[in-house]
């Protein structure tokens, strides 16, 4: 009984920031840091980082080391749960392949450590504290350099057999269309991502059409389009930016449908990058192409496609979801 | 106890042919009687020859009538299985619609009655007894006239939030692509089903590009092509047939890639009326696709793409384990 009303501490671990929260039981956030990765100083240095800030976050909480029942981490990239071991962190480098993370911070922590891949740890923090909230089957996706997905199927993460479902960023949705981040074509990823958006974008540059995007990374030294250039772009009615933002729609709406049609759920959580920046007027016409495509025509009505709402910290709260779930 | 070593009944009820088997404990058919349908008497006069086959099916078993605990049948179409209704069965005609077929079947025969789709009838007849027995995590996937699919998840049927999970042959694979049944483009259906196979068969031979297809047909006085006569054309080597059908062998394996990639199964258990004519050698392309496709390289040897080995009984042994399960 006493775990039950211990906190939990969640840790989004991205490429460019970590954000820890120590997670009271009703998932309130009673103490958080925000730090650098750092990747570039190598797998020991990033723990160390990791330990720092969740010391300085129980601080923040006022609550005793006692009080704390364990710690979940979201990583960047694929991992085994079980013996908690990061497979490869891309955006992290190579000290991170086959890494015993769990391990290695319970050590330094002297607390239960579980981990999990950031967007399933998102998709649970949006299914039990933000959009997804009460329902039964709910589907996330998450849209930013990439596009990941998450289930959550009878109330629960759902990971499949080897623990890899979700992958929503690598369904086929047009046999023969543009080379996805994996090598394949035609990918969801490749079709209605933030950097799918970056290469047509460029592409439409080098067909000699005029924009104001490179002139707005310019202004804020980028060399890539982020979510926030592509935003400035799109409100400010960049033709080129428009029709490229207006395909990627599009191409979401497929994807949804897809997972709709084969999964049913009572709702899709679209969250990431592109639709922080975006706001809730970019799911409109995904929505309507979804609908378009559903097979069922009750789903039209009875399908929620919404924006995550936890924003920075659906990650963190999941992770300390997953904690609570399997450190109890 | 006793309802355990009961025998449960499955129905198949198709357009053209219904199958009834009385089926042990064990998934042993003990007795079996097949019919055709004749949907254009109406649904008053189909329901009288099921109860009729039904009565002869228990009389070929040599099992009194109180060994029969009850009766699962699987409908052409969609159904409501909790109130025992159909939905509508676009194969057997305007009687079928919102049809309260349990309450109808159950007042003929005096025994408990349990209705759902013959797609995932089908699929929980290869998971029980079938090529999928064992798994945790399956997919069937059966090709006909259109595409239809059934989930195992958690070793159970899956049925998503409004009974339409599965419905594969409307996932988008090529964004813009052929109309399909459903009206919309690109489907899975459109461009893997037999009718897609046809469709472009036909549009070959618009273009004035010769087939041994038009000579079959009329030696089998048939208007339409079924697929005993894509078989033939395929192992004569016609080339038009033979180019159709590595076609829709590629869409096949691009869905097979984005049902893998999303839900990470153990099997994807294949079959139907294309499957059932054509072998296993039809599912090497199929496989080959995927495996391309698939994001978890591990998958590539993981998950198994095979042949349903129920054939015809798939879905009246599906039924009679439904009826176990929901009537025991």
């Amino acid at each position: 009984m006493v775990t039950r009303h211990k906190a939990y501490i969640g840790i989004d671990l991205g490429g460019t920031s970590l954000l820890v929260a120590v997670v009271g039981p009703e998932g309130e956030i009673l103490g958080e840091v925000k730090r650098k990765t750092k990747p570039e100083l190598g797998a020991a240095s990033v723990i160390e980082r990791m330990v720092q800030a969740v010391h300085k976050a129980i601080a923040r909480s006022g609550l005793k080391y006692r009080a704390i029942g364990g710690v979940g981490v979201g990583v960047p990239g694929p991992v085994q749960p079980k013996e908690g071991l990061v497979v490869h962190c891309p955006n992290l480098g190579p000290s991170w392949n086959h890494l015993a993370l769990e391990k290695r911070l319970s050590k330094h922590l002297q607390l239960p450590v579980t981990i999990d891949n950031d967007v399933n740890v998102g998709a649970v923090g949006e299914h039990t504290y933000g959009a997804g909230r009460g329902s039964e089957h709910m589907l996330a996706i998450f849209v930013g350099t990439g596009i990941g997905g998450g289930l959550i199927v009878d109330g629960k993460l759902y990971t499949g057999a080897r623990y890899s479902a979700g992958e929503v960023g690598h369904m086929p949705l047009m046999a023969g269309g543009p080379v996805c981040s994996c090598g394949r074509q035609g990918h969801a990823e490749a079709l209605a991502s933030r950097s799918a958006m970056e290469r047509e974008i460029r592409a439409a540059l080098d067909g000699g059409r005029s924009s104001i995007v490179p002139d707005l990374m310019a202004r804020q030294k980028r060399s890539d389009m982020s979510s926030a250039i592509l935003g400035d772009a799109y409100d400010a009615r960049d033709s080129v930016t428009v029709e490229v933002v207006e395909k990627a729609q599009y191409y979401l709406g497929l994807l949804v449908a897809a997972c709709v049609n084969l999964l049913d759920p009572q709702i899709v959580v679209i969250g990431g990058g592109v639709l922080e920046r975006m706001g809730d007027a970019y799911l409109e016409p995904v929505r309507n192409v979804a609908i378009e495509h559903y097979i069922n025509s009750e789903q039209a009505d009875q399908v929620r496609v919404v924006r995550a709402s936890l924003g920075d910290y659906s990650g963190a709260l999941g992770a300390a979801v997953l904690a609570r779930q399997r450190l109890a």
